[in-house]
C-alpha cells in the first residue's frame, strides 16, 4: 500500500482524490507515487472500456467471459459457485489491470418486477449474504477489490435516483441490510457502493446513519465507500455522511466544493483526510495488467458453474434426461439466439456464446438421436407468428419430445426500468399450448432475468427447466442438464408466484410521488407466502433432481442460551450421483414482534453418490433466533420455543425438532405508562398486584360482584389500559407509593 | 349562549373550565351564570350514570333505549336511518339533561379484528361520513351536541393508548379523515373527540397538525375539541395543539399545570382564552332535564330502524320469507338471549329487549305455523355441547325449515381488546353442519359486532341473514324480515372475506413495539380486494331483497372540468315493494398515483313499489375524482378518462359510462432533477428535446447507429435518468443554457 504523507498534500490535491478522474479511474498523484485505480463493471464479467472518457458507450467493452449473472448463482445455493466465479473475475480483472470490480449486487428481490433482479441473488438475506461473501472472497483472493452494491434498499429501477424507500428499521435490519452486514464482517470487501435512492427521505450517498453509524461503527467496515455512478447530489453532505469516493468525476466541480466547505469551516478537514486515506488504501491493490484473458478456461468454467445453477422445476414421468428417445424437436428463438445476460451496466461483451441447439445437437449425435428445429417465435415479436407456430407444431408432432426454449427478450427487462408483468409474451404461451397439444412430450426451458408466472400453461407440459440467465456458456450447461451429463441441483432463490397480484409489494410497487412504502415490512417473498398461507406456483427453495434424497435423524441441541447445533443425515436414495441442499428454517412465535412463519437460517449443498449417506452438522448462531427490537435498538432473542425445520423448500417441512431457548435475560422495566396487562405479566409485580386486588375484591358488595361476574370481558379490557389511567378507576386500591416500589423492583430485575 | 366576560375571570378560574369537574360534567361557574355541561356516552343510546364520581361503574346506567349500533346503521346505507336514530338520542338526552352525547364513531374498519368495529359504520369513508353527518344533524336538531370520534386513525384496541398509527398523508386524507371532514363541514358537530392513539408518533391529543391545521384551519371547525377519557398525556402540549377540554377531570392537577405554563411564559394565555370560549359556548346548549323517556316510542323506532339494517346475504330457492311453511324450528342460544349490542363504554342498559323466538312465535301464530325451539349451544360455550346439538338436530329434522341463531357472544368481542379470529365458535359451526344435514331447509341468522368468515358452512345452508348487532328491538326486526313484514334492504358496509389472511392489514395488525404500520395505504377493504383481484365471501355493498330491481339508462355528463352528473333509472321488477341502493363507483387510472380499482363516490336508497321506476340523479363533485397529491399538499384531479360505474356491489358492475375530464390545469414544472422521461412527456420541452437529439443523431457514425438500433432498451433506460445526469452522457448535445430556457418555459406554462 502506498504510504502517502497526507500532511504534505495541499487541500486541493487531497480533494482531487475524492472524485474520479473520468468515468472509470481515480486521480493519480504520480509525483507522490500514487497510481490511478481502475474501477469497472461488473458483477459477472468485466465490462472494460478502453476509452475512459466516453460517457455514452455502453456496448463497446473489450471481450471478456460472461459468467452466470447473480440470478443464476442464487439458484445454485452454492457458495463454491459464487467463490469460483469471483476468483475467475479476479483473474480477468488482473489481466486487464482493473483494481476494483463493481459487484456483487446483493439487494433483496422485493418485487418480481424490479428490472435489475437478474443482478441480485435472492429474496432471502441469508442466501444473498452467503453467496455475496463467497463471491467477494473469491474475487479478492485474486487481488482485485470488490464493490458490494447497491447499499441499500435499492429494490427497484423506477425513479431510482429520486425515490425514497420508506422502510421501518426492523425491516431494514432483518431483510435489506443483513446480506451487506455478512459480507462486510466476513469477507471485508475493499469498497461498498452507496446506491442512487433515498432511504426514509435521505439519499443513501448522504445517509450518515447508513454509511457511518451502521456500516463503519457497527459493522467495522474499514474500506472505501464509493458512490453509484452519478448518485452524489451534495458532495459536501455526502463526504460528511461517510462517502469517500464520488464516481464518475465531473472535472473538479465537486472537489472545489469540498475545498470551499473546509475553508468556510463547514467541513472538518479531518473528514477529508479520512476519506483520502481510504481512497489511497485502494491503490494498494493496483497491479499492472498482466497476461491475456484465459478465453477457453473462462468459457469452460462458465459452463460448469452455469450447470449448477439450473433448476428443474417439474419432471413428470421422468421425461428428462433425454435418454430413451430417438427424435428431439428443439423449438424457440432462444435455442439459436440464447438470452444469457441482462441489459445495462452489467452487460458483458462475451468472448463466445454457446447456442443450445448446437450443444443439444452434439449430445444427440453422441447418442444417435436426430434433432430438428423450428424457430416458433421471434424474440422481438416480429414476423408472422401464425406461420412460425404452425411450422413448430409440425416439427413437434414428428418428434418424441419437444423442447421449447421460451423466455423474455433483452428489451423486456433491464437495468433502468421495471417490468409491468410477469407473464410470458402471449405468442410464446400460444406456442406452448399448441406444441404441448401436438407433441408426445413437451419440455419447456425458460430464459429470463426476473421471475415469471407459469400459470396458463404449466399443467400442459411434462417438464420445466428454469435456466434464468446462465451467461455465455448457458447453452452448453442447459444441454448438459437436459441430457443428464449434469444432474440438476439448483433451487429457487425466489418464489414463483401464481400471480403478480399475490406478491406482498404488489399495490405498493414501485411507489408514487417520490416514495415507495415497504408496507409488507419483513414479510418479503416466502416469509409472506408462508405467513399468509397463500398458495404459490413453486416455493422458494424448490428444485428437483434426477436422483432422490432422504432426510433422517434430525437432532437439534441448544449450545447456549441463544444458539443451537443441528445434525441431520441425508442419503442419496436414487441411482445417480447428485447434489442436495440441506435447508434449515427456524419457526417461532417467541419475542414481542410478529415473526414470519419460518425463516432460512442455515444451508449447505452436498454431493452424494448413489446410496451414499452423510451427516451434516450446522450451527445456528444467536442471529438465527433473533429479531431486531426497535425499542431497545438491538437484536433480541425472546425466551421460548423454537422449531428447527429441515425444508424441502420454504413451504414443505421434511423434519422438525423443537428446542426451548432461555433467550435474553433481564425483564422489561415497568412504568406508569405500562399497561395493566404488562403489569400482570411481570413475574414479580403481577402476583403482587393480584394479591392487592383480591384483598379489595373481598370488600366488594354482592351486587357489584354479581355484575362483574356477568361481564367477564372487563379484565380483558383492563389489560390494555395504562396503569396511569387504571388508578383513576381503582381509587385507593393501588396506592401510588406502592406502585412506585414495584417500578423500582422491575428496573433492577 | 352565556356571554361570559373572560377578562373578569382569573387565570385559575379559566383553567378550571378546561378539564372536567368529574367523570361526566364540566366545571360550572354559578356566579358567572355558567352552568355545568353534562357529556355522556353514547353512540346508539344514553349511558347516563347518576353518580358522576364513580369511576368504576360501567354497567349501572339508567335505562335508555338501545338503538342499533353503528355496525347495523352502516348496513342500512340510509342516512335517514342515521338521522332518525340521532334525533331519538337527542330527545332521550334532553329528558336526562345531557348536553353532549358522545358519538357517532366514524373510524374506518381497517381490520375485521378491531374489537370496536361494532361502534363504527364501514370500511368506506364516504358511507361513514354520510351516515355520521346524518346522525349529527338528527341529534343536534333536537338540541344536544354531538362528539364525533375517535379523531383520528384509532382503528384498533390493542395498545390503543400508546400505539402510533404510522400512516402516510395520502392515506390519512383519502381514507381515515374524510368521514370526519364531511361531518365537520356539513353537520357542524358541537365537539370532536381526540383519540387515545398516536398518529405518526404524536398523540392525537397533542397533534397540532390534526387538531388545529387540518380540523380548524382547513375544515373550519369552530366547536370544542375534547379528549377521549384519559387520553391527555401532556395537558399543556395538548392545549397548545388545540385540545380544549380534557376529560375526565383529575381534581385540578392539570389545570394547575396550565396556569403554571402561562405564568412561566411557556403558554400564550390567548390559547387558554380561546379554549375557554369554546367550552363556554358548549354551555349554550344546556337545557334542564325535561319529561320522561318515551320508552314505547323509542322501542318502536328501534325496531323500525333495525329492520332496515338487516342484510340478506343468501336466499337460495327463496326459502325466505317464511310464508309457505307450517312448521319452523328455531335453534340457538341467541334466539332467546339475543346479542344486540357491544361491550364497553357504549353499553346501554336497555329499557326492554325483544327476543327473536318470541317475535317469531307471534308472526307464526298469525299464520297458523307451529314453532319449536332448541338451544343448540350456549353463548359462553358451557354445557354439554353434544347433548345440546343432538336435541337441536331432532327439533330441526321435524320442521320444514330450521332457523339457527348463531353468532358471537359478549366476551368474544368488545371495546378494549381486539379479536384474534373471524370464525364462528367451533361448536356453532358443528351445530350448523348437523342441522343443515338434518333439516329440509336451513336459515342462519348471524349476530356479531365484527365481520365473520362464513367459510366451512356457507354452502350447506339455504339462506343467511346478517343481523350484526341490532339494538334492543333487534329480535322483532329479525322476525319482521324473516316473515317478509319488512323486505330486507341492508347492504354490507364491510367486505366479508373468505379468510382473515386475505385482509390487507393481516400481517401488520395490530402492530408491535408501539407502532402499527398502515402498510396497505389507501387499499383498505374493497379497495384492496378489487385492486388485487382477490376473491371474497361477499363483497362490500352486497345485499339481497325479496324483490328484484333493474338498472337502466345510465348517463354521465361532465358539469365542469372536474365534476359530473349521473342519471340512472331503477325499476322494481318484482312483486313486492322494496328499497334499493344505487351505488355509484368511479374507476380511473388518471393522475400520478396508484388508484384503487374503484371507489364509492355517491349512493342513495330509494323505495319502489312493484313495477315502479324512478330516475335517480346524483352529482359527483370534484372530490369524487380527486386523489391527495402529497407533493403539492392538495387534492388533484388528473386529466383523463373516468369510468362511472353503477355497482350491485363493489365487485359487480351493473352499468358503466366513461367520461373525459379536463382535470387540473397547469403543468408540472421541469427541473434538472426531472427525469429524461419527465422532459420527454412535457408538451413543450418534449418535442424540442427530440428535435435537438435528432440533429445530433444525424452526426452519429454508422457503427454507433447500428449498435443503438440493436439495443432498443436504451431509451427506456434513459427515461429514468435525471436530466442533471443525462447531460453527462449527452455531452454538448443539450447545452445547459438551452435547457434552462425550457425550464423557465415549463414554470410559466
Amino acid at each position: 500500500m502506498p504510504s502517502l504523507d497526507l500532511g504534505s498534500l495541499s487541500l486541493e490535491r487531497k480533494a482531487s482524490l475524492l472524485s474520479g478522474r473520468d468515468m472509470w479511474s481515480t486521480e493519480p498523484l504520480p509525483d507522490a507515487g500514487l497510481p490511478e485505480v481502475l474501477l469497472y463493471d461488473g458483477p459477472h464479467g468485466l465490462r472494460y472500456l478502453e476509452d475512459r472518457t466516453d460517457t455514452a458507450d455502453i456496448y463497446g467493452s473489450v471481450p471478456a467471459t460472461c459468467f452466470p449473472p447473480a440470478v443464476a448463482v442464487g439458484a445454485s445455493w452454492d457458495p463454491e459457485v459464487a467463490a469460483a466465479l469471483g476468483a475467475a473475475l479476479g483473474r480477468e480483472a488482473r489481466a486487464l489491470g482493473v483494481t476494483v470490480v463493481l459487484g456483487p449486487g446483493v439487494n433483496i428481490k422485493r418485487s418480481p418486477l424490479c428490472g435489475r433482479n437478474f443482478e441480485y441473488y435472492s429474496e432471502d438475506p441469508l442466501l444473498s449474504g452467503v453467496l455475496g461473501a463467497a463471491h467477494v472472497r473469491g474475487l479478492q483472493g485474486e487481488g482485485p477489490g470488490a464493490s458490494v452494491k447497491h447499499f441499500a434498499a435499492n429494490n427497484q429501477e423506477t425513479d431510482r435516483t429520486r425515490i425514497s424507500a420508506d422502510v421501518d428499521e426492523r425491516t431494514l435490519r432483518e431483510i435489506y441490510l443483513p446480506a451487506f452486514e455478512r459480507i462486510v464482517t466476513e469477507a471485508r470487501p475493499a469498497t461498498v457502493m452507496a446506491s442512487y435512492n433515498k432511504i426514509n427521505g435521505v439519499h443513501a450517498t448522504e445517509n450518515r446513519w447508513l454509511l457511518t453509524e451502521v456500516l463503519r461503527q457497527e459493522w467495522g467496515f474499514t474500506g472505501a465507500v464509493i458512490s453509484d455512478w452519478g448518485a452524489v447530489h451534495d458532495r459536501v453532505a455526502a463526504l460528511a455522511a461517510g462517502l469517500d469516493l464520488e464516481m464518475p468525476g465531473d472535472g473538479g466541480v465537486t472537489d472545489a466544493q469540498v475545498v470551499a466547505a473546509v475553508r468556510a469551516g463547514e467541513l472538518d478537514e479531518a473528514l477529508v483526510d479520512q476519506a483520502v486515506a481510504r481512497v489511497v488504501a485502494l491503490a494498494g491493490r493496483v497491479t499492472p495488467a498482466t497476461g491475456d484473458l484465459d478465453v477457453d478456461g473462462g468459457h469452460a468454467l462458465a459452463r460448469t458453474l452455469a450447470a449448477d445453477c439450473v433448476v428443474l422445476l417439474k419432471n413428470d414421468g421422468e421425461v428428462l434426461p433425454l435418454e430413451d428417445v430417438t427424435t428431439v424437436a428443439v423449438i424457440g428463438a432462444f435455442a439459436t439466439t440464447p438470452r444469457f445476460q441482462g441489459g445495462g451496466s452489467s452487460r458483458v461483451n462475451p468472448t463466445r456464446v454457446d447456442t443450445p441447439l448446437d450443444e443439444i445437437a452434439k449430445h444427440a449425435a453422441d447418442r444417435g438421436q436426430s434433432v430438428t428445429h423450428a424457430q416458433g417465435f421471434t424474440a422481438d415479436g416480429s414476423g408472422d407468428a401464425g406461420a412460425l407456430r404452425e411450422e413448430a407444431v409440425t416439427v413437434a408432432s414428428n418428434a418424441q419430445v419437444a423442447v421449447v426454449f421460451a423466455g423474455l427478450s433483452d428489451n423486456q427487462e433491464s437495468e433502468g426500468y421495471d417490468r409491468e408483468t410477469i407473464e410470458l409474451p402471449a405468442e410464446q404461451v400460444e406456442l406452448i399450448h399448441e406444441v404441448a397439444r401436438a407433441a408426445l412430450r413437451t419440455v419447456v426451458v425458460l430464459s429470463h432475468g426476473g421471475v415469471m408466472s407459469l400459470e396458463g400453461w404449466h399443467d400442459e407440459v411434462d417438464a420445466i427447466v428454469d435456466g434464468t440467465l446462465l451467461g455465455q456458456a448457458g447453452g452448453g450447461a442447459l444441454a448438459d442438464v437436459l441430457y443428464g451429463v449434469v444432474n440438476p441441483s439448483g433451487h429457487l432463490a425466489e418464489t414463483v408466484p401464481l400471480r403478480l397480484q399475490d406478491n406482498p409489494s404488489y399495490l405498493n410497487f414501485p411507489g408514487e410521488a417520490g416514495h415507495v412504502r415497504y408496507g409488507e415490512g419483513v414479510m418479503v417473498g416466502y416469509r409472506y407466502y408462508t405467513s399468509a398461507d397463500r398458495p404459490v406456483g413453486y416455493p422458494f427453495g424448490h428444485g428437483l433432481s434426477y436422483t432422490t434424497f432422504s432426510t433422517d435423524e434430525l437432532t437439534v441441541t441448544p449450545t447456549g442460551d441463544d444458539t443451537a447445533r443441528v445434525s441431520v443425515t441425508v442419503t442419496n436414495t436414487g441411482t445417480r450421483a447428485g447434489k442436495h441442499v440441506v435447508q434449515v428454517y427456524v419457526a417461532t412465535t417467541a419475542g414481542k414482534v410478529r415473526r414470519p412463519a419460518r425463516e432460512l437460517r442455515a444451508f449447505t449443498k452436498i454431493a452424494l453418490e448413489p446410496g451414499e449417506s452423510r451427516t451434516v452438522v450446522l450451527d445456528l448462531d444467536r442471529r438465527s433466533f433473533a429479531y431486531y427490537d426497535i425499542t431497545a435498538s438491538r437484536w433480541a432473542v425472546g425466551p421460548g420455543e423454537y422449531r428447527v425445520q429441515i425444508g424441502a423448500d420454504a413451504h414443505h417441512v421434511l423434519a422438525e425438532a423443537a428446542i426451548s431457548l432461555t433467550g435474553d435475560k433481564g425483564l422489561t422495566p415497568l412504568s406508569m405508562d405500562s399497561t395493566f396487562g404488562d403489569w400482570l405479566d411481570h413475574p414479580i409485580a403481577g402476583p403482587a398486584l393480584m394479591r392487592k386486588l383480591s384483598e379489595r375484591m373481598r370488600d366488594m358488595t354482592k351486587e357489584d360482584a354479581k355484575i362483574a361476574a356477568q361481564h367477564p370481558d372487563w379484565l380483558k379490557m383492563a389489560a390494555g389500559v395504562p396503569m396511569s389511567q387504571m388508578i383513576t378507576f381503582t381509587g385507593d386500591a393501588l396506592p401510588a407509593g406502592w406502585l412506585e416500589e414495584l417500578i423500582e423492583i422491575s428496573r433492577s430485575g
